[in-house]
């Protein structure tokens, strides 16, 4: 999914410090307000499919119109997570590789996976609605 | 802000996929459902910063708790973001890079910085509201 | 929906008014951390639903322990609109019916609707997702 | 903060059940839905604030574009709240009324305010984060 000059977040993190930077905005990025930037845009990206059926929602990259807002929520939800991570001294890569690690101990791929069924396999985790995501 | 051997961006969003693929999720992992579950994520890192003052959200990593939570959370929102770009197919660094060159057009950086104040120059964007994201 | 001694929307607000009075949480209740608060709540209830499938959802009362859970986050979000309320001086129940006046006059009842499909009738405001609220 | 003819919750909820029929909107507002919905508008309401200073954010109403914003956002959030408590079946008020009996066996009035500083009141709930709603 990726070109040949693909850029790398490290990159990325670093033109977004510049380009607020440049236009003096550094005072309002504080971290609370680029986590309240976050929970909007992750909220707008989230209004695209609040009314599409199951199968428009599968469907809604082949239509032009939503597949450029779709990439265009996806990039501002990344820009303020990354500026956030700026501001707070994170490493996103780095926190998310550990989490990674944490849930493979927590969740192990169950061993005679033929013999399980998909929904106890998720149950554990998806249906309980007590630890809803990925991690803990 | 990273290490040598720091994982790409694409090899943690295969990873995810992976993992999501040998515990038998995918069914779970609808664009609509990851959308809501990044939202949700990305209100969990809100909620560290809530009630915090401007000094306590400033000083949030030097308390190990609260800095691991925000790690944590970080963690949280990526993840949702890259498998959300995994089921619909975005190339998530493709898509902030070409959103920010077209950024670097929208909001030019004013050519006498020293003779502008700062909040003159963050005003257009920052109040109106009107076009409170980064982007479009 | 309504037993015989039902608190009025104002008494609520009041009484929530006072509690936090007699606490001193008045300095945190800034319009800005409040609004937050609204929208972490409201995440909290979203993620009730977030994996669950259409039928699991719709039988979400019928389970005790998820039950509170929704008459719970259903209270925050309402403690929290209220108080947002207060400290900006804005009527909530005068907001939602100026607000339906306004979507009558926008979102006109089809004449005959025994001839209507009724995705046509909802696509116009709900597929397009330009609009995708209830109101303006 | 409330007229004369002030509505009350129960006839508003009605209105917009009634609303939604005669739009055959039904079908679209599955509970899940709908708090997708709420914590969209939610986000709104929020964007509003996400730049502004304390004073800015303090004077939000004295500036009539964005007072008429906050009004209806605070609309939006109420109407889908109220539908989210329709097609579940939950008495908003009643929820709310029990959450504050709740909390206040949970967050006793201390019982000398006046030798009690404003911070350490507040602190317990507000500045530990963990439980960092107004209830449970």
């Amino acid at each position: 999914m990726t070109g040949p000059a693909e850029p790398t977040v490290e990159a990325l993190r670093q033109r977004l410090a510049d380009f607020a930077a440049a236009r003096r905005w550094e005072p309002f990025h504080t971290p609370k307000n680029l986590a309240a930037a976050l929970s909007v845009e992750a909220g707008e990206l989230l209004e695209i499919f609040q009314w599409l059926t199951p199968e428009q929602a599968a469907a809604v990259m082949s239509e032009p119109e939503r597949a450029h807002r779709v990439r265009d929520e996806v990039a501002d939800v990344l820009a303020y997570l990354l500026q956030f991570c700026t501001v707070v001294g994170v490493d996103p890569l780095g926190a998310l590789a550990a989490k990674i690690e944490r849930n493979e101990l927590r969740f192990p791929v169950p061993t005679d996976a033929t013999g399980v069924g998909e929904k106890a396999v998720g149950a554990p985790e998806h249906v309980t609605g007590v630890n809803s995501d990925v991690g803990e």
